[in-house]
């Protein structure tokens, strides 16, 4: 590979100088995301001005180069993953965040963290509610790739929610803003939102303004037990009946109930081991968290087998730590796992819950599931021993078989993760062939060449056929 | 125009046979928009199913017939004139609206109007906030296809923040499906929101699934009053740095509260005549409202002359009235209108007001100005009696400057209208030559016959030197 862009490469050293990483080191660095899979590329590229990747994507374009970006890599799809080599834009040095503090507006460069947002943003008073799980580690750029989403996003929505402009470059190297500073803009397509999701297919992202909320007052949670997994999610159905708008609904089924309960060697809620469990924080004015509390302890009264209040900040951080260690002691259960963060409309809640539970007995595998009830994300994780092959087919089937039945109900194959490499097989099943086909007229449209990110979505791939490197990373859920 | 198509338009008949209109009658009315200016198309559609807009657009596709969409035809930029001829297609007959009562989600055929989908929803107790004026009148489909606003879009959002999924047809013919009935879908790119705001240009939108919010529980209205337009947009300002949401904060200049005192031949704030107000409204749970009264009411204390409550929904009423008059009373000052929907961010609040009021001065024009201080997009009303020549050409060197201001300042050229035929000529000035590139290539990859709603958008058309028709709507503002 790294031959094959060799007079390309000494170009962009020429150019660009220092910013350019060719040693064997910093190329690995750059040949994997958490997806863990590595193709190294002919070179990293490091730049610390916007100007710069107008450079790197100019020549990419002139010499026929794959780019491939990456923020923190904390992207389990493969979608920063050099798939073709190429050159890595690695854009952690592009960090700068500022707030408007009246307008309720922060501007990011791509390679700052969703936490360093979220920090700015708090300490004017201002709340920028996405969070996906790796937050204090991935980057905008990457949630603005993936349209990334979190726990929050059935009450205040995923990244494209929160954009209202972004600037960087074509594949060409021309730089484009899309959208203004301002809530508002219908001034011709629609290209802001058309780069959001789309994996820097279509050019790369270098900076963003981002819409903040003000900060809530007063938080309260709640945690709820239900008998089995088809209860908990028709009380859900319920509690949404009652037009109530919780900031974060999450659902663990039994199996990651005991996964949390053996990471943390404790009961998550005393007297119902075991059980699958509903957890609720609802977010706004003090007076207006009073006001929501009666209706929703009445519905738990009626639907749950029992509830429980956090009475300060600290018991509900315990409450969230072991949503949040459910995912990583799931390995107890198989070496490897298929994460699917599939979307299910909320009124085949139930037939989900069935299907689920049949996949299991069929697929005979343990696949612990949680997720997100306000917006229907749910995570399914089909675990399984790499090394038992037909334990691995049956993980394979189990995932072709999910895909099929939650496209059949209504819903979708990702709702924050994106498709990256992970996802390509099913991608089909999603989308008709004309919707495919209009895509790929945009791809060719905006990228004629095909140099950015190339491999991706529409190509399909096995990626966990590929071996795995032996690393780990902080944000692994292990 | 007619025999152009003579032939497409008989295969047409043969295959649609009474949906398909050729008379004079039936194809003068869709021969022009709220623009009032005529162009006669060949024969108008109006379906039945949606699979007859697929057949429609094979058709056209094969013979490069232009197609055309219209709602109702509230668009003032003229984006619904069929100004290269061929077939326009009427979505009137397309109107169905569903409601997920648990998801809070609406499904609506494309010619569903606004207003129909609010009072569905709120039978339901859920809220619709989209607030074009001419709600009661413009389609969903409208309002998808130039992204349209409203009062509450500060607050809300705008037609892009309730979408969720889309469904219709590619330029070619083909049904195609973007997204899906969940609030979360990250699966592939993001054509949905390309659409939006496409005006027609890309395919035809025939039904959408849109995310509805719990009813507020309660509202509470403010009347405030300033010496002149720059402390009142400095005070919004001071307002917004209490990170308090009003659901709606509209701003009238003087010369707006001069037109409205006049039509509805009443003071609107008792000892305040003609003074530049800000009407507010809060929305929110009862406790909620209560909380923010003590902030407001402090606010209005410190930076306005002087502030009334409305101490019933029938007072509201009257204010919101009055908002609502100010735009008709305008003809008065002038018997043509250049109406212009700027952005201007925040941050140039005061610079944009004090430009204002120099090219009222230099332009000699009565520019009456009201709009949504919540998030900049402003209505400039440039009026002018279309026959004194002299005039003509200061209200066009006007409508010139502003837009170049607002881009200077890092707004936009249109918040909720679009572009269509009458903001052509400024499209340019928002956007650089890449751009405009990007976008051109992006609608020759979906529509390479350039069949879908030809000559809008890029291809600059001074549409007020066309002759009007004189027709009046139920929704015009005189």
């Amino acid at each position: 590979m790294k031959e094959k862009y060799a007079a390309a490469t000494r170009e962009l050293k020429r150019r660009l100088g220092a910013r350019v990483d060719v040693s064997e080191k910093g190329r690995f660095a750059a040949s994997f995301d958490s997806s863990k899979v590595s193709f190294m590329p002919a070179a990293v590229i490091k730049p610390r001005a916007e100007k710069e990747i107008g450079v790197v994507l100019e020549l990419a374009n002139r010499h026929r180069v794959p780019v491939t970006v990456r923020g923190r890599g904390t992207t389990l799809m493969g979608s920063a993953a050099p798939v073709r080599g190429g050159w890595v834009v690695d854009m952690l040095a592009l960090n700068k965040v500022a707030v408007d503090a009246d307008a309720g507006l922060a501007t990011a460069h791509a390679g700052a963290t969703t936490q360093a947002i979220q920090d700015a943003a708090a300490k004017l008073g201002w709340f920028f509610p996405l969070d996906p799980s790796s937050k204090a580690y991935c980057t905008i750029g990457g949630n603005i790739a993936c349209n990334a989403g979190g726990m929050h996003g059935g009450k205040y929505g995923v990244t494209r929610d929160f954009v209202v402009a972004l600037r960087g470059f074509l594949p060409t190297g021309e730089f484009v803003e899309w959208g203004t500073a301002t809530k508002k803009f219908s001034a011709g397509f629609n290209l802001r939102d058309l780069w959001i999701g789309s994996e820097g297919m279509l050019g790369i992202v270098t900076g963003a303004v981002l819409k903040l909320l003000p900060q809530p007052a007063a938080r309260w949670t709640l945690l709820t037990s239900f008998a089995d997994e088809v209860s908990a999610l028709k009380a859900a159905k319920a509690l949404f009946r009652q037009r109530v708008v919780p900031a974060i609904c999450e659902f663990l089924d039994r199996e990651s109930v005991v996964c949390a309960e053996r990471a943390m060697k404790t009961t998550i809620f005393p007297g119902q081991a075991g059980r699958p469990v509903i957890l609720l924080e609802f977010a706004g004015g003090a007076a207006e968290i009073e006001d929501v509390k009666a209706t929703v302890l009445a519905w738990a009264q009626e639907h749950s087998l029992g509830f429980r209040e956090a009475k300060s900040r600290e018991e509900a951080e315990q409450l969230w730590a072991v949503r949040r260690k459910c995912s990583g002691a799931m390995f107890e259960l198989g070496d490897s796992k298929l994460n699917e963060d599939i979307v299910v409309p909320m009124r085949s809640y139930e037939k989900f819950a069935r299907f689920l539970a049949g996949l299991k007995r069929s697929a005979k595998l343990a696949i612990p599931t949680f997720g997100h009830l306000a917006d229907g994300n749910l995570h399914v994780n089909i675990m399984y021993h790499r090394a038992d092959a037909a334990e691995a087919k049956r993980a394979e089937d189990a995932v072709q078989k999910l895909m099929e039945t939650v496209v059949a109900l209504g819903g979708a194959i990702s709702g924050e993760h994106g498709i990256g490499l992970a996802k390509t097989p099913f991608l089909r099943i999603q989308h008709s062939p004309a919707q495919v086909k209009a895509m790929q007229a945009v791809k060719r449209a905006l990228d004629p060449k095909g140099i950015c990110n190339p491999g991706k979505m529409f190509e399909p791939v096995r990626i966990w056929k590929f071996t795995k490197l032996q690393v780990s990373f902080p944000w692994d859920h292990k």
